[in-house]
């Protein structure tokens, strides 16, 4: 998605250790006609998938989420990394281990939102090592409904995220695939 | 706002202790058409204060916030509850007393984004006490930027966030204001 990489190349700026950080468009301060376009993405590439319900997980996946719902006209989840006050049914419940942060922790969605005919596909700002995703496909996979794809605003192709979902039969697309970050300079993967 | 006033009376659930759960079109799964009518109706209430940013808290104000950035064509910011490991230039910080959790936390927002040239509308999901429209306010304050309004989805009119906000000069548009929720019923405040 073009307009998503030269949004990149211009506001993106690389940190230590491989940390792309996009925080003014996309995960502090957030661009909405940008997210409106990335969400038309995602319902234009899995238009043919019946999708019942995307589901994703706070805070930053929930822009480009919440438009992907719009343009799909289904309701859209957010999985709770911290169980809410008003959470009182049954969870469903997946851990999530953080490399950056070396950490585990759980993420939840209220079981009464996904059953086994639901269709679902997955939204999230970042893919790199996959375990966030992982952790959705989880809960879905709890709930007995079918992820029929998992739409990524920014890969890191340089990490192992998309291998892993891809050799678990998942359909991956994602919108800007970055191949490197050397030298704190962005480059993406060479697309046809 | 009418749409709105009918989910709440069709959707939501009054659980013990005053408290409103509307889990299923708001705060866990969102419905994407109903939050593009509210971020519409805040940009149509807010239209003449030629507002430069709209702010919000992470995670359920996101939804509403982003398009009522997009319908005023400015940027959202979130304020972030955690400290990101990415956040790491200056901070604008607030504390937070929440009265239902009885626990005071931060709130978040980087300092290069917001200035002393902005004027900001805060969109927030609830308004109870205040607490957390008040930190908001407190960030546009360190950051010398103009608090131009405050927009709420759903007002607790028999919780005094409302006078609180309104007893410092603020603005505040609530889209449905709830009068009482005893017996478990909800009742709206009568408008004209």
């Amino acid at each position: 998605m073009e307009i998503l990489k030269n949004r990149i190349r211009q506001d993106g700026t690389v940190l230590e250790n491989g940390v792309l950080k996009v925080d003014n468009f996309l995960t502090h301060q957030v661009d909405p006609v940008l997210m409106e376009a990335v969400g038309k993405e995602f319902a234009e590439l899995f238009k043919a998938e019946q999708i019942t319900k995307v589901v994703t997980i706070e805070a930053s996946g929930i822009a480009p989420a919440i438009f992907t719902g719009l343009f799909l006209n289904v309701p859209v989840i957010y999985a709770r990394k911290a169980k809410s006050l008003t959470m009182k049914e049954e969870l469903l419940t997946a851990e999530v281990y953080s490399f950056t942060k070396q950490v585990t922790s759980n993420v939840s969605i209220s079981q009464k939102f996904l059953n086994e005919e639901d269709n679902v596909l997955i939204i999230d700002d970042f893919l790199a090592n996959g375990q966030a995703a992982l952790g959705l496909v989880e809960l879905c996979r709890q709930a007995g409904a079918k992820v029929n794809g998992i739409g990524i605003v920014i890969e890191k192709s340089f990490q192992d995220g998309r291998e892993l979902l891809i050799s678990k039969g998942l359909r991956v697309e994602s919108l800007a695939r970055i191949a490197s970050l050397e030298n704190n300079q962005v480059a993406f993967v060479e697309e046809n």
